[in-house]
């Protein structure tokens, strides 16, 4: 397998990365073979997942295994996990994108570790200040992309901007919007609102060539107001997190309310259909992983949890991003809307 | 009426402020009148106030009018509104407490011309760096008390500090929790996490004397793993307004699903009185609003949707606030664990 052969980009999947690796990462890349012909490198501890993969049937010729001895842990300390573990399923397969053996690389492992390592060992694009980590935010039917959500906690207004473009780029390229509406998350809608942070952001994403909509409150967060939502990572951290912690704690009372009197239960089940396709509408898992944005190759972070839909879906996604040419996207930003 | 009636300290209450003034506010003061025996001075245009209170019955010797000829709209700049329009019903109130006729005051109007009008005439108490606005979390069958909520976007160490010795006098004071938890709000649970804001702050935090039991990520604010929450202004406007923007947003979606088929709603039908019961515990109308900390005087702002429920709650905080010597309790905090 090699990228001349005319089926398409090979995508290296970290095998050994996520709660349910590496089972359900397997089965993932097994699907996403066979159902959407995408041809997948996948990096981890060859007979682990040479077990995993004969329990399994996929077109065999798509699916190549790229041995790693080495896990990095979802609690080891990232950069460091990132600079010894040279031979970790995470840093061979960003090394295969370096080397052009893949064209993207999509895991579900240590967020903290494909960040540092990307950044290692792809480097930043010149130009782009900081590289950044989106999330997709699947809420109200319509798709919005919430950054930084963690790369950055400390940022400057220049750096905002730069999120700004890059996230534009990506649902331009990857998800067809033409002219994404760009939103400064704020705590108020005018434009005097907020830290020096989001003034300063506020001016310079003004006079952009974005399509900037303004300030947007985190009320307005899961209404879908705006296709890309701009905030620096500490506070795009923080709402991502809470969101989902809400989603849990909203459900779980629902649920010991529901579970308190039989009739009640009997209730709940002839509502399940409806709650399980409300569920479906709000479910990350099949939109893919978020992409990190402004390293030299496309990386794709998925949530821990993914499991073989999620995992299809970040494959899906990663070869869409580097079949529309993402990748150069970004690199024209730095050098054409130039920051001062 | 007047402080040296022995039954009980007079409550302040802005009863043009708020989406349902003057009639749910003139409500919940009749109520906390005749339910709690609280005191309250009625603020605003006597002859609307007068005409809603002819409605009700209520122990008249209770409740006082005091005229305000203005009213602050929701939507007005803050500080510019609470300097001109002297004769509001948020500076009035305000003044009432400046001047001993009132204890302390309560408000659902506009919380920035609140804030600034409490700094303008209160002032802030000596050696507070930065007066302080704090949220209810009535999560998880505790409270949590979460702050800063905007009233300060961009913050130093040394304001946070200050607002966690606050809300646990508060706390303290208030809800009789004897050691309140703190906890420090940020993007990772080791203590090394966060920006240069949440790692100077760890520091402080760790050095006091107040129970610090360590940083929490957004998924375990709903969880009410800590009394106190602190963080700076900014994020935390942002976090409270994504939590309410969650609520709000599956529980529409729950609708939707609900009402698609009329097996579905039927069965919504007989789940009703649970569903109810969880909103009960979720409902921030039960424990009134939010304390305005750092100022010479206690004020209390609360929801803008709030109805006669939430504003007797916050009526009974407040007196509790009063009677149990809160003010004194934070005017201690300055010099005794005095900052750097």
């Amino acid at each position: 397998m090699s990228e001349d052969v005319d089926n398409g980009p090979v995508i290296a999947l970290d095998a050994m990365g996520g709660d349910d690796a590496p089972g359900e990462i397997v089965r993932g890349a097994a699907d996403a073979a066979r159902d959407l012909g995408i041809r997948v490198a996948l990096v981890g501890q060859r007979d682990v997942l040479s077990a995993e993969l004969a329990k399994l049937s996929y077109p065999t010729n798509l699916i190549d295994v790229v041995h790693a001895s080495e896990v990095i842990e979802m609690e080891e300390s990232p950069a460091l996990a990132a600079r010894q573990k040279k031979d970790s399923s995470i840093v061979v397969g960003l090394k295969l994108v370096k080397e052009g053996r893949a064209s993207a690389f999509v895991s579900a492992g240590n967020t903290g570790a494909v960040m540092a390592g990307a950044t290692m060992y792809l480097k930043r694009i010149r130009g782009i200040l900081r590289p950044t980590l989106a999330a997709l935010l699947p809420l109200s039917g319509r798709l919005s992309v919430l950054l930084d959500v963690g790369a950055n906690a400390d940022c400057k207004p220049e750096y905002l901007l730069q999120f700004a473009q890059m996230a534009s780029a990506y649902m331009q390229k990857v998800w067809k919007i033409e002219r994404p509406k760009v939103a400064l998350l704020n705590i108020g809608e005018e434009e005097s609102k907020g830290s020096s942070l989001t003034q300063g952001t506020y001016e310079l994403l003004s006079s952009s060539s974005l399509n900037f909509v303004g300030n947007i409150e985190g009320r307005d967060v899961p209404m879908g107001k705006a296709d890309v939502i701009v905030t620096d990572g500490f506070t795009g951290n923080v709402v991502v997190k809470t969101m989902e912690g809400m989603a849990e704690f909203i459900t779980g009372e629902m649920r010991k309310a529901i579970m308190s009197r039989p009739w009640y239960a009997a209730a709940g089940l002839v509502l399940s259909p409806a709650l399980n396709g409300m569920r479906k509408t709000l479910d990350y898992r099949e939109y893919g992983a978020g992409p990190l944005l402004g390293t030299n190759g496309l990386v794709f972070i998925g949530h821990g949890r993914s499991d073989a839909l999620a995992i299809l879906s970040s494959l899906r996604v990663a070869r869409e991003a580097v079949q529309a040419g993402m990748l150069d996207a970004i690199r024209e930003i730095a050098p054409a809307d130039r920051v001062r």
